[in-house]
């Protein structure tokens, strides 16, 4: 061990140290708990596969931002970099032993080698929760539901869900005959927030050469400023489209639910969300911060008609959404809404004399009979070195042991020290304390 | 979508279904629990490193084991084959934005080419939990009690824990002056109860052709009957040695923490115990199922004594210990000692009538504010079939919404039916079967 090999980690990845973290295994597990408790089973699948089921046909893009290499049994794989892809050939592989509707979450991470940039990893957390094997206004209801409550279950209750329906949109192009060109259609509207209405209208003449039709796209997708108004708009401009007509109704249902379970101040109808190219064929939505808009969607999803396609003959239409959990939890560091300090000890004995080490671990033991969590200090360290850690963990209490085993409780956020206390007194004053921080 | 691509998976990964991904899921947030109550805290870090920083100066097994190729930026990449080697580098890297004794846990995914075979994967769960920056029989015995703690938390309460002493076999091989084999002579002694005694005799002599000395080395490894005589019988076979004085010394601390705590019911002296090749330099440790020993060690590791020594100069002692997660998983399996079906759904509310949608997501939100866990079925199906799903999740309870509105409470266990009930009354019945059931 002569040279030291200099300690760093690749572009565009990162470490999470304790503070981090621990927030984001909390947010898992919160989040976790509330998909269970709506029915929703975990799945997992593996990290690499075989390059041919990740890429499929896709070309360009996806391609260069994969990690993929050849292992040493000379196959072609890749590390997944979504969780849908996966989830897509999870289904066609194990069918016969699933029920169906299928409502699986999953949670882990993915890979993907874009440039980095301000909140952009090469390796990231994402958040699935999908229903499959059903096509009808409950599960886009439970979908949307589920969103709400699950971000709320974290504290995070300041939203607004954008939803849309791709169907219709679909619809309404191919009603102005400019289906043959709707990718280029979607790739510009699009960029309505960020390059405006004129670029907007410039680049579709640029596209298709018909200045009334592009009009016509912008009143679309422009909408109207309430959810009934902008129905209302996209059923005159889709009319006498049997497709779209579809689409409004599954809209009504679900705006009816939302209604009646008095959901609608969460959402909102917005004709300009679209998902780009993806796979959506139905409702589609993005979540934003109401006080953090510019950090753009938490949350998206939508409903897709075929998401086996490429692995077997039977379509299976579903609707899921992702949370951005790596996004929300920058977020909710921006709005200071993030817990500061988790702390899950309650007392730490101090270590201030070696021939004392069992005085410690028994007393822990007792205490912990008492349900309160304690923690040890690892070490014989300088007291004042002991309070600065106890403390900066947010540890409310300490107890040092003095030479002939008198106990002294101290009170590590306000000073307050009892000497010669029982084991009692202190399961009593540590109890008291910590059923009023709860109540505060 | 003409070709379709056959659904598959690489040769030694696998997916988790929903049944064995819950139980997993389970046991992960019960022991990181038990980890956090203790005051361990989580980090984590990339699964993909520069091969230069993950596989060190290691040539031969570790390298041909490795997942590993050149990225798009034309680095030499590798993922991460254990928790330990990115932990030692984590160290070296963030050591001002830690306090030490620092105590972390991590659970993670590692890769590894090895060959597949039964109950072996390349990809599977490590979890992993180390003290550094202390050397000290407090955190040997922290780490020996949190093994027990946590594996009694998931329900693992019949285990041994077979502890011995590296250095204290070191410093026996320096007496014997056998150290500069020592390598050689651990790999032989490591399979004591593969081969037999003959056998490890027969290997000894052949590798340093003294028949004393390898007498010596079985009457050391076979060691005695109980902990006390087993440390006497180590403390005659290295008297005059300092090296080995130390190491007994810290273990009848270890032992006298043990009785004081009345823990010796799940600890061996096992002189036996190695860890191989391994970079441990004292206490080391492997848990066996009393009921199942032949499924290997279920939770194993030991005292190093400079974990960061590739990445920087200063040396870091600690002690850890890893649960092989998948291989208890196994276990639990094979000893039935899973929990048969996770169910986290108390009501299931038959979906029969696409008119009376809202009424099922309505009521779903009445008893949700009772705290119970409610899913309304995701399609219209045929009631059998909604029966048989519910079934086989385990769901206790089922809601039929007549076409009146009218409400019929099945008990999917006992087939009792409550017609014309009250939500008031189907809470009361629900929450009073839900107590009993905790009860029993």
């Amino acid at each position: 061990m002569d040279t030291i090999i200099q300690a760093k980690i690749l572009k565009g990845f990162r470490d999470s140290l304790p503070e981090t973290e621990t927030r984001r295994s909390i947010l898992i597990e919160t989040i976790s708990h509330v998909f269970r408790n709506y029915g929703f089973v975990p799945i997992d699948t593996p990290a690499l596969e075989y390059s041919e089921i990740l890429l499929r046909k896709s070309e360009g893009e996806t391609e260069k931002q994969v990690f993929r290499f050849t292992d040493n049994g000379n196959r072609d794989v890749a590390l997944r970099f979504d969780l849908t892809v996966p989830f897509a050939r999870f289904i066609a592989q194990h069918k016969n032993e699933l029920s169906f509707p299928f409502k699986r979450y999953h949670i882990a991470k993915v890979w993907r080698g874009e440039k980095p940039q301000a909140g952009r990893y090469r390796e990231f957390i994402q958040c699935d929760f999908d229903i499959v094997g059903a096509d009808n206004a409950t599960t886009d209801f439970e979908i949307l539901n589920l969103m709400k409550e699950s971000l709320h279950a974290i504290g995070v209750t300041d939203i607004k869900i954008h939803i849309n329906h791709r169907g219709v949109f679909n619809a309404f192009l191919k009603k102005l005959q400019l289906h043959t060109v709707s990718e280029d259609i979607l790739r510009i509207v699009d960029k309505l927030a960020k390059i405006g209405k004129d670029e907007v209208i410039s680049q579709l003449i640029a596209l298709f050469n018909d200045e009334n039709k592009a009009q016509e796209i912008l009143e679309y997708i422009e909408g109207s400023d309430t959810f009934e108004k902008t129905l209302a708009l996209m059923e005159n401009l889709t009319a006498h489209s049997t497709e779209a007509q579809e689409g409004i109704l599954r809209l009504k249902k679900v705006y009816a639910l939302l209604q009646e379970l008095e959901l609608t101040q969460y959402f909102v109808l917005d004709t300009s969300i679209t998902r780009g190219l993806d796979y959506y064929t139905g409702i589609v939505y993005e979540t934003f911060l109401t006080k953090l808009p510019s950090i753009g969607s938490i949350c998206s999803g939508g409903r897709y008609d075929n998401l086996t396609g490429f692995y077997m003959k039977e379509k299976i239409s579903g609707i899921g959404a992702s949370i951005g959990l790596d996004r929300l939890l920058t977020a909710l560091e921006e709005l200071n809404m993030t817990v500061d300090e988790y702390n899950f000890i309650d007392i730490e004995i101090f270590y201030t004399n070696d021939n004392q080490i069992t005085t410690y671990q028994k007393l822990a033991k007792t205490l912990r009979k008492s349900h309160i969590r304690v923690e040890v200090f690892p070490d014989l360290k300088k007291l004042p070195y002991q309070y600065t850690v106890a403390e900066k963990k947010g540890i409310p209490f300490g107890i040092i042991v003095e030479d002939n085993d008198a106990l002294t409780l101290k009170n590590l956020k306000t000073r307050e020290m009892h000497k010669d206390i029982s084991v009692e007194n202190i399961v009593a004053i540590v109890k008291n304390a910590l059923d009023n921080s709860k109540e505060e």
